[in-house]
C-alpha cells in the first residue's frame, strides 16, 4: 500500500513486499534471506533485528523483500523458510546458553548489506551467549586460521542489548570454514561446563 | 522528594506524583493513562517504556503523573488502574505471537503527548507481533479505510528493541474504528496460522 | 589475541583478559568486580550491559579485566565469581518483581568508572523492578538519609531498556546504608501487596 510504502521510505518500484518477521533466530534468517537473493529477483530492503523476547539470549527480526512483482516477493519469502531449516543448524544450546555459527563460501547482497560480507566471497558469523562465551570462541576463531574481523557485536554494541559477543569474518574460503570451526568447538566445551549436553537446532550443514 | 524532582527535573509545581510501573502492557496503560489525565487535574510527566522482560513481546512502562493535590495523584493512579481492566480487552494472542488495537473517539494529552494523537480527534493503535504480523495488520488498516498514519514503531524504530510493528492512527472517528478493527481481522487470521486459537486478555470494549 | 585486542580497541598492554559473561545480575557483578579489582592487580576494561533474557526484569553483562600477567587476570575472575555468593544477598524477589541493594563502605574503581562512585568512599545501589517500585525507593532512601544521587537510571535512561528505576549513593558510610536499607524495606512491603513473600537470593550480607 503507498502510505506503508510512503512511511517506510521504500521506493514504489517495489510493488510487491515480501514481509517476514520471527521473534527469535536473526542470524539463521541472514544467511536465509541471502540465499533468497541469490535465487530471486528480489532485495532486502529492510532487516532489523529485535530482543528475542521469548527468553533464548539472541535476536529477533523484520525482513522486508522488496520486488517488482508479486511472484518474486513470493518465491524469496518460500526460500528463506526453506533455507531456515538448514540455517538453524548452525545454532546449538543448552539451558546456560547457546553457540550459533554460519558459513557461506559465496556472500550476496544480505549480508554484504547488514553483516559486513563482500559480495561473492566467503563469510562467516561466530556468535556465543552469554557474551564471554562467545568472546572466547572469537578469540579461538582468529588464532586459528587467517581470517578478517569485518564487524563485532557485543551487549553495548550492535546488538539490541542482548547477552551476546558475534564476529563476522572474511578470508579464503577454508579459512573462513576453518575459524568458524575453531569457534564452534571452543563454545561446546564452554557449554558442557555450564549446562548440560549442547544440542543443536537442525542438523548441522556444514 | 525535593533530590527525586531535581534528578528527574520535575517541576516543583508537582508537589505530588502517582506513579505506576508495569512489566507488560504499555499499550492498555497508555489509554488507561489517556483515561486518567482526561478525569483528573494531573498531567502524565514521565511515560517511559521497556523491553517486555516476562517473555510476551511487548512493552513494560513507567508511567508518572504530576498534581498539585496528592487527592489529585490519587485519583489519576486509581482511574488507571481501573481502565486496564477494560483496556487489556484489546490484546489478543496466542503462543506465537499477538496483536493489539486501541481506539478512542477523543484522545486526551497522553496520547497527543506521546503517541501522535490530536487533542480531541479520533485515535487508534494497531499493532503486532511479531513485527510481521504487526506490518500486514498496517497494510490492512490503511487499505480499509481513510485514515492518516500519525506514528510508526518497528523493531529498530521507536520502540525497545521489540519484535513489534505498530502504527498509530487519526482520522474520523468511524474511519479510525473501521481501519481498527480490519488491522484486527488480519491479524487473527495470520495468529491462527501460527499457533493456537487466539484470546483476548479481557473482553474487547469496542 | 592481537585481532581481539584491536577490534576491542584494548591496550596491548594487557596481555592477559579475564572475560566473565552472565545474562542476569549485573547489579552483584558489579561489587564483585570491584571487590576483584582491589585485591589484584588488574583493571576492568569493559563493563557491559544486556537486557536479561531469562525473563528477571534486570541486567546481565560483560565483564572484561586486563592484567599484564595471566596469574592476575584469573585471580580477579576468581574472586568476582566468589564474592557473587554473596552478592546475590542484595537481590530479594517473587514472581512480581524484585529489589536490589548493594552497599561498600569503600568503593573502587569499578564503581568509580562505571557507577557513579567515588574511590575509597561510601556507595549505594537501590534499585527496583518494575520501575515504580524502583522510584518510590528512591524516595523512601533519600528521605531517611543525608546522601547524595550520583546517578540513576529509568526504562529509557541508562539501562538496556529494562522496567527497572534505580538510584545509585554516596556520602557517609552510615548515611548510605541507612538509605539503602529504607529502600529495601518500602520494596519489600511493596513486593508483598504485589506477590508472595519476597525471597532473597542469598543471605544478605549487610
Amino acid at each position: 500500500d503507498e502510505s506503508l510504502h510512503e512511511i517506510l521510505g521504500i521506493d514504489k518500484k517495489y510493488r510487491s513486499l515480501g514481509i517476514i518477521g520471527a521473534r527469535t533466530g536473526a542470524g539463521p534468517h541472514a544467511i536465509s534471506a541471502d540465499e533468497a537473493v541469490k535465487a530471486s529477483n528480489t532485495e532486502v530492503i529492510i532487516f532489523e533485528t529485535s530482543n528475542d523476547t521469548k527468553g533464548g539470549g539472541g535476536h529477533g527480526n523484520l525482513i522486508v523483500f522488496g520486488a517488482e512483482e508479486v511472484s518474486d516477493a513470493r518465491r524469496a519469502v518460500e526460500i528463506t523458510l526453506n533455507s531456515l531449516s538448514w540455517a538453524f543448524g548452525g545454532v546449538v544450546g543448552n539451558e546456560a546458553g547457546f553457540l550459533e555459527v554460519q558459513y557461506t563460501a559465496r556472500a550476496s547482497h544480505v549480508l554484504a548489506k547488514y553483516f559486513g560480507a563482500e559480495l561473492g566471497k566467503a563469510w562467516g558469523l561466530i556468535n556465543g551467549c552469554p557474551a564471554s562465551v562467545g568472546m572466547l570462541m572469537a578469540d579461538a576463531a582468529v588464532k586459528a586460521a587467517d581470517v578478517k574481523i569485518v564487524k563485532h557485536c557485543s551487549p553495548g554494541h550492535n546488538t539490541c542489548f542482548t547477552s551476546e559477543f558475534t564476529i563476522f569474518v572474511t578470508g579464503d574460503s577454508g579459512a573462513v570454514k576453518q575459524a568458524v570451526l575453531a569457534g564452534k568447538e571452543t563454545a561446546i566445551k564452554l557449554l558442557r561446563t555450564m549446562g548440560g549436553e549442547p544440542e543443536a537446532m537442525a542438523k548441522p550443514y556444514f
